[in-house]
């Protein structure tokens, strides 16, 4: 028998169903966080996942499991629990692109998303950042590093589904017109591969289907607009 | 025949020392580096690589070749090439750990020296990074996650032994005074621990016979003062 594993989210493990993995899966509001949640996480940080130990409630999670979080960290070893799910590449330089593709999210994209949703920045720091990850994408292929849908994948799609979500719904300190530049922008031609891809992100049934609109746009304005 | 594989950086690669591995060496100094260099990093930074490709001399790196960088990228690409190193643990769990470890050294130990090394910031800066990494060691084990020494270790050692120089030389933005602070806390019980394993990573061959104490001083002094 596996051992039990429960990722604590705000959002269904893209990951994880990918790798039609058997997981327990509870809801954070990372905006509101129970008490209890420093035990998995002392960070307080979603996305993060217990693993191992004895059967328990969610939240009652047990000293006996492994605590892991960090996004880059879990994908990782949900790629590793399941090597025949395809999230890493076998090939040792698409791996390296894999993680290279993610390096970039985290370091470039992710700042630059929290930049622009929460602080006013100008359309252009996401658009800029989408830029970054265009040039990365390959000649052919469906996905970051090829037709396959990798870590890498699952790392982004989580972000790119809440920059469209700000963007459509105006959830944004800089209002609507603010949002829309980002909307301008993945319309026009300088992003058509980088939107084509982002369109198939969405499409993936492991994005589209786990994927609670409602629930995140409430989330975002209770982040950006404070109610 | 392996593929040619050049490492780039400003100092030899441990994990590739620690993986056996053959490779050609290049020294860049990155406060003045060569125009060619963006051929093989468009971002202009080291560590860096080029594999695959024809034999070439490292000042003119192929078209052809692999442009691999960030060091937790290349790390990982190491492992994936020399499995038999022991670098990344088989034990899954292991390998998260050894993961999550070089995240935060990233993330909270890196970004903390250059504040402290550059930006005058107060030895806490050092030593609070230092205590996080000290609350991830194992209760029993000599390195990172365990007894084996793993890209953990390949990736916090570098960063470790310059902090050591910084603080020993007084190469610091803020003087002597400023640097020894971080001696000071290093020898003391709060940090018994983190020393004892910094011991392990200075005494370690990969890391010792491979470190250029004064080529690192050279460019400490003229990144921080600016001669
Ligand atoms: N580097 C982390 C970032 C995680 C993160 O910032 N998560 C946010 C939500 S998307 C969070 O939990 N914030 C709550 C808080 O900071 O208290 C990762 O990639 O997992
Ligand atoms: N995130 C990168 C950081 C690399 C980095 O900042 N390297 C510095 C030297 S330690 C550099 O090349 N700086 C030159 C520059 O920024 O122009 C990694 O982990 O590899």
């Amino acid at each position: 028998m596996p051992e039990q594993l429960t990722y604590y989210g705000n959002k269904t493990a893209i990951a994880l169903q990918e790798a039609n993995a058997k997981y327990q899966y509870f809801e954070i509001d990372f905006t509101n966080k129970p008490d209890w949640f420093v035990k998995v996480n002392p960070a307080g940080k979603v996305p993060a996942m217990t693993y191992g130990g004895p059967a328990v409630n969610p939240d009652q999670p047990s000293p006996e499991s492994t605590k892991l979080s960090e996004s880059a960290v879990l994908l990782e070893f949900i790629a590793d629990l399941h090597p025949s799910s395809g999230l890493l590449p076998s090939d040792l330089v698409q791996r390296a692109k894999a993680r290279f593709f993610t390096t970039v999210v985290d370091t470039v994209v992710a700042p630059a998303m929290i930049a622009w949703v929460t602080q006013c920045a100008p359309a252009s720091t996401i658009v800029d950042a989408f830029k970054k990850l265009q040039e990365l994408l390959p000649e052919n292929g469906r996905f970051a590093v090829g037709d396959a849908f990798t870590i890498a994948d699952a790392g982004f799609a989580p972000l790119y589904v809440r920059v469209l979500l700000s963007a459509e719904g105006g959830v944004h300190k800089g209002g609507k017109e603010h949002a829309s530049g980002v909307l301008d922008a993945l319309s026009s031609p300088e992003l058509a591969k980088f939107k084509a891809y982002g369109d198939r992100l969405v499409a993936r049934p492991s994005v589209d289907t786990t994927w609670d609109k409602e629930a995140s746009a409430a989330y975002l304005s209770k982040l950006v607009l404070g109610n």
